[in-house]
């Protein structure tokens, strides 16, 4: 296990203090240390960076498509050992690692297609009109480039599929920025067994020196350092609303600011409608129970909110929510860390006024393990209440019973943005909830009906976002191929010659793309 | 003149001090006295608006673009009395006014045209697929949904096009957002008239209470009040980098970060390069004197900045660049405020190590009048100094005499972020000259060839818009169709009963729009 930092073509490891990884499963410090990456090497990192845009944001797309496809072939190249370093790291099953290593490489394969297809840079031409008065009218034409080195924060629940050949990454390196890895501190191994892959890929598929790199560090260290640099043009990030708003605010302070992707979690709301329940409490129940012990409840998706009106039918739901949850067992949460967090802020939840724990899963928890639980709380003391909306990251939720549905209304405008809400309802409830599912929303990155929000497709229709603070600008997604437009800004040529013109927007659209041209959707020439 | 502030479908004005307006023509105070805006009307102007959005935010499109084409008939309808008032405030002549008002009523139409049209909400569906495996697939739509009530801060430098119902408002409102203007200290009398106009043509049309709204006050007074206001959803300003940013500082201390859409001028760079130099010189001079003083200099795309080498082609343009601002007659500037600001930037710049005045208009300028003048400065006294390189909004531009070409590539490297760039070149220009071009973009939203930057068309490939301090958004413009995205933001259905789907997700595409189904564009239904 080599714990170098990557950046660019080069492993470089200076004397500056190494980080060790914790098994939270094993109990015990794992083989490998990895260097901590100094300022100098943070510079020459964002430098090379600079420098690799350039070039790697003139590249046909093709070439960025080979890239790529490189870089999905060299991650299964890896073969177990990449599965097995995961697993000892982030104490996730072999299934759910192996899936999450599908998802990635289709992801990588999803953006190469999309970026061969092209037309996402949203080319747009409006032609000349020598002719018209007052005025003749110009040549104008754009479309959306790379905007420069961005700056990639691994996420510790997905340590292949929001980490470093994760979906940040994949989208930033389509839309043909250069991108800088901060390695997440609980899967540093996990980490430098991928970027070894990009490198060689990168290598392999002769990208310019720079186009990315990977280094390892602290948060207030390394992170912060990144945040604050130059050079660095965009961040994307996924992870805890304290981390995420600590970048945020760094950021805020550059003289020249850049966009935050930050993705900072959510309690999810499910809004359990009354024939809903009534027809199917039990069977909803099991669902809810599933899908919030899911992955030991670590889902940013996780359903951590339901909400309905105090009856019967809400009574019977509870009381099968709660024999779902016991049956449910510990498991070992993603580090210390958060295991810690999950405990400490269960515990603020349930301390707050009106909050009753309702119940847990049977076996008690071990160490580093995160216990399923239950709690309920009336709708007046969750509408007044700001701690009791907080994250809980893990394996809880809380059942909300309103007095009535103008309380269930009231519940949901006090809930602060979020990246999901759900409707469980059956055709009879949607009428008299019209306003309801409107409210919810306006506060909502997906609206979903019937389901459970997690589980996130990576698609074109995706948007995984939302209003703050589950994220730091709701106009983005992180998830799906739209993911790549954070990466892109529009530049417009006005009377530009033919023989300057990006691909995209020549005469002839010789990449064979979509543009609008004069207003209307066409491939056709000029 | 009417001078109480519109609120939704009341006027009002409370006991709290009025504002005069000033001529900077005239030089005299103007008939009208104008309410300033209470905190108590702030808060009833965005209540309104929030509940506004509700209804306005789903009306279907044609509605909204009855509503725009009602604001333009309602604005010719004001005739001549418009013109006149704003021709007392802000001194420009009555044709340019009578053009800026085509150009505001165009855009209203453009903006009912676009939102009608209907494709620009991004509808992306990807259809369900029950038989996948390892789990089915859900369907999913996403498109843009209004993001609610936006500020508009109104320009002095466009009374009509960039103010009350200007590319800002007429993009909010295509959007599906209401609309709180804050009038302009300059041409309070001009707004107040265009305001009655929309409120009118929202009456006519049947709009909800409070989907607009016009408040009278001071930058430091109101302005801050509505940034502030936990209820602003997005703000959009045109005007000085001093004001944007404090605007974009304020917000960044809101507990709810929200999108601040500030233009902040520019001194839009123009690359003269050697043959074109040669061949035209003359002629280049005559036309960019024309361009730096049209309007009196006080365009944010004024060409503010000259750049050449050093020789006898520079020296034969900057000689008659010289005689062609010679011949310039002084003109009456907008406000005195931006007089003073003109004389007190052109005196700091020209003081500067290494500038030296070279020409001026050789009429003296009166009261209130700007005079037209140019500078010149080596590339070496220019790359080192910031100062330099402030914007000076009036009829002022510096030439920058570089040493040669890698000094002026340096020229362009320490540029700031802009608005535009220029290239004058011939063809035989360019094949040298293609790293420089490439360092030109990436320090604007908008490079020209052989024109003049000044006269932004409005259509659907412009681009207004750069990197910071340009803009505190480059991703975004406040000119073209493309403006209306600054506010919209993504939501996306799972699983959406068909009733409860918006028009744009509609198996049956009932507005006939584009959508992208499973990834390719079409306008089919399912």
């Amino acid at each position: 296990m080599d714990g170098r930092n990557i950046i660019g073509r080069k492993k470089s490891g200076n004397d500056s203090g190494v980080l060790p990884v914790f098994s939270p499963g094993l109990q015990r410090t794992l083989e490998g240390s990895f260097n901590i990456a100094t300022p100098e090497e943070v510079d020459e990192a964002l430098a090379l960076a600079t420098e690799a845009a350039k070039i790697y944001g003139q590249l046909p797309p093709a070439r960025i498509a080979a890239f790529l496809r490189a870089i999905a072939d060299e991650i299964m190249a890896l073969g177990d050992s990449l599965i097995q370093r995961a697993m000892q790291e982030s104490a996730l099953p072999q299934g759910r690692l192996e899936g999450e290593r599908g998802r990635t490489v289709n992801q990588l394969k999803l953006f190469a297609d999309h970026v061969e297809e092209g037309s996402w840079a949203e080319a747009t031409i409006d032609r000349a009109n020598p002719e018209r008065k007052p005025f003749p009218k110009a040549d104008i034409r754009k479309m959306l480039r790379p905007i420069g080195p961005v700056v990639v924060f691994t996420a510790s629940n997905f340590p292949l599929a929001f980490s470093t050949a994760g979906g940040d990454t994949a989208s930033a390196l389509a839309a043909g920025c250069p991108v800088i890895v901060k390695a997440h501190e609980s899967h540093l191994g996990t980490n430098a067994l991928v970027a070894l892959a990009i490198q060689t890929a990168a290598e392999a598929t002769g990208m310019p020196d720079g186009v990315f790199s990977s280094l390892n560090g602290t948060g207030p260290g390394l992170g912060q350092q990144l945040v604050k640099h130059p050079l660095t043009k965009a961040i994307a990030f996924t992870g805890s609303h304290g981390a995420g708003k600590a970048i945020f605010d760094t950021a805020g302070q550059r003289d020249i600011p850049i966009p935050v992707f930050a993705e900072m979690g959510s309690i999810n709301p499910v809004l359990l409608l009354e024939d809903a329940l009534k027809t199917r409490g039990t069977e909803l129940a099991q669902q809810l129970a599933d899908s919030v012990t899911l992955g030991v409840g670590q889902f940013c998706t996780n359903p951590g909110l339901l909400i309905g009106v105090s009856g019967d039918s809400l009574n019977r739901f509870v009381e099968a929510l709660g024999e779902a949850i016991k049956q449910k067992t510990p498991g070992i949460m993603l580090n210390q860390g958060i295991c810690e967090n999950f405990v400490k802020h269960k515990k603020l939840v349930v301390q707050q006024e009106g909050v009753q724990p309702y119940a847990r899963a049977g076996q008690s928890p071990e160490s580093n393990q995160g216990q399923p639980s239950v709690a309920r709380v009336n709708g007046a003391d969750f509408i007044k209440n700001t701690t009791v909306k907080m994250e809980v990251f893990g394996p809880f939720t809380l059942v909300v019973e309103c007095a009535d549905s103008e309380e269930m209304a009231q519940a949901i405008e006090s809930l602060p943005g979020q990246l999901t809400g759900t409707v469980m309802g059956e055709a009879t409830d949607f009428s008299a909830a019209v306003s309801i599912i409107e409210s919810l929303q306006s506060k909502v990155g997906r609206i979903l009906f019937n389901g459970v929000p997690t589980g996130v497709e990576v698609c074109h229709a995706m948007h995984h976002g939302g209003p703050y603070p589950a994220t730091t600008d709701a106009r983005f997604t992180s998830v799906g191929t739209d993911a790549i437009k954070r990466f892109g800004r529009p530049l417009c040529y006005q009377n530009c010659p033919e023989a300057l013109l990006p691909e995209a927007l020549k005469n002839n659209n010789p990449l064979g793309i979509w543009r609008v041209v004069d207003g209307k959707r066409t491939k056709e020439s000029l």
